[in-house]
This record gives C-alpha cells, structure tokens and sequence, in this order.
C-alpha cells in the first residue's frame, strides 16, 4: 500500500466519528450533536478564542489536537460525562482504541497523531490544557442554549458539572470565569439542579 | 457586549452548520452528511495531506479557511453541485449571508474571516487553490465508499464529475491523479453514468 492509500484508508476510517452520537443537544434542541460535530466546533473556537489561554499556545496543534481528540470513541464510544461505571473501563478502552486507529496513516504520522492525543490526555502542556477547556466550554454552552435539556434528562446538578469542569481554569482563566457566571444563572433558572 | 460575548454569539449562531444537510451519505451509506461534518474532515485532511500540495501552504491558514468555508449556507442553504438552476442565484445568496454572519464577530475577527472566505471564494492563493482540492476530494471519497448512492439517486455522469473537478489539479496534481484513477474505476463498476 503506498503512502497516499494509507492516508486515505485512515480518512475513510475516520468518517465513523460521524456516527457517534453525544449527550448534548444541539442549540435548537433538535438532536444530539456528533462526535465530528463537535470536534469541528472546537476547532473553530480554537481560531476564535486562543487569546483567552492563560498561557501562549501554539494555535495549530490545539487545532490539530481537537480534531482528533475523540477519534478513539469510534471504537471506544461517547462515555457520558455524569456516567460513574462506564467511566471506570473508559481509559483501558481508549487506549486499545488509539492502538488500532492511528496506526492505520503511516508510521509517522501514526506516531505525530499518537503524540498529540496521549498529550491531550494528560493535560499538562499549555495545548492540552486549552484544548480540555474548550471541551468542557463548548458542550456546556450548547447545553445553556437548549434550556438544559440533555441536563434536565439526566437530572445534572450544578456541584457535578462544577466537578466536570476543574480543569476548566487551568486552560483559561477568562473562559472559565464566563462559564461560571453563566453556570449560575442556569442554576437559578431550574436548568441545573442547585441542592 | 463584550469581545466575548460577542464571539460567543457567532459561536451559538454558527451551531447551525449542523443541521445543514449535504447531497452525499457518509461512506456506510447511513444518512447524508451535515456541513459541519464535512468542514471537520476536511480540516483533518488539511492536517495530514499538505504535504501534497502543489505550493507551499500555511496550513493553519488552510485548516481554518475550511472550517468556515460552508458557514454562509446557514443563509443560503446547500446547493447542490449538479442543480444548474440553483447555482445561478448561489453567488447572491452567500454574498448576502457571509455579510450578516461574519459581522457578529469583533470588527477584528470579521475582516480576518470575511477575507479568509472571499480568499477562498475566489481561489487563487496556493491556500484557497488546496482548500478547494479538498472540497472535491472528500464527498467524492465519501460517494465512492458508499457505492456511489448520491450519484445513482442524481443520475450523476463521469463528465459532470470531471467538469465539477476541472479546479481540482490546481491545488494537487498528486491528489488529483489518485482521484482521477478512481474515477474511472468508479465509472467501470457503474456508480458513475459512462456516456
């Protein structure tokens, strides 16, 4: 197989991460999102909000990063945020997720990709710490914007989604002081369950 | 409203992309493609083929010219690229929303996006000519896997594809060339119409 046809076998593989379906609602309330959905809305905040990183990032690979960060739930599937069990096997089932995936584009790019998502995992550099703000920011917005419907079917409350989103701040202090505001007030408009 | 509140606006507002709905199915055949869906694979692909690209490109540059190159048909709608009738009013059309939808951005971010999509629109720079390589290149990946569903359903020809491509070697002859070899495989199984 030469170069060219391991590339395209990897972005006809990909495709699947259209099927994967999410929690959270579109704005209009009119289905769930998808996983690629969501991966490219991601990216476009990437271009949009990188000045609000608490430290400079290098917008390119938080971009590149984004895209591929949840490629592994074609095999592994969406684990629901709020879901304590499925959350338990979630990270050996990745894992065998990334081995199989990336290791369809040729070697180094496999490894490029690999990198960039076991960086993401780990969250420590600044892209991996901006990257888990914008996805922790994006769903919750879509959420806000449909009157909390994927929360108020699963009964969320605003202590689980406050634990959700500490890492939140470590990305961008600036987003993560507007997600809270906006928190609150969906916690006083019923949309999330305040105890 | 603050920067923010403004960017956030454009970010809600742009959530549409999703439920613009494209004449290609996802390569299992399952359901047509959303705009935002396609906007992300091509960013990916942006991310793992510049290196066939006719002339250097800034790959930045061009992974974000894709991920709003569709964000006017939130105005203007899909077209079809076989529909001649549509076509005719199509300019109008998204003159007219990339006007309304651009504007919601700080003045700043309007002009850098608005200028990136005009740059794309008119497909002269090296990025813009790669770009709209991409544009060809996926949904006719995505239409081969599928068996050709969306070309049966249209009665689609090999010489409309090869009109609807004329701009494709422009950003890649290499790209090209594989695609033009799997055209005309396309055509001998019949998913394409040989005249």
């Amino acid at each position: 197989m030469t170069r060219l046809e391991q590339q395209i076998n990897f972005i006809l593989e990909v495709d699947k991460l259209k099927g994967i379906v999410r929690q959270n609602y579109l704005t209009d309330g009119s289905r769930k999102e998808d996983d690629a959905d969501h991966s490219w809305h991601l990216a476009l905040m990437c271009a949009l909000l990188s000045e609000y990183a608490n430290e400079k990032i290098d917008v390119l690979k938080t971009m590149t990063m984004v895209l591929i960060h949840d490629i592994i739930e074609i095999d592994a599937g969406d684990t629901y945020a709020y879901d304590t069990q499925a959350n338990e096997s979630k990270s050996q089932r990745e894992l065998a997720a990334a081995d199989r995936i990336f290791l369809l584009l040729p070697q180094d790019q496999a490894e490029e990709m690999r990198k960039l998502w076991d960086e993401f995992e780990e969250g420590v550099t600044a892209e991996a710490k901006f990257a888990a703000t914008l996805d922790r920011l994006q769903p919750f917005l879509l959420n806000a914007a449909s009157g909390g419907k994927s929360w108020r079917e699963h009964g969320v409350t605003f202590s689980q989604v406050m634990k959700r989103n500490e890492v939140t701040p470590y990305g961008s202090e600036t987003l993560w002081q507007y997600q809270y505001a906006s928190m609150k007030k969906q916690a006083e408009i019923g949309n999330l369950i305040d105890e």
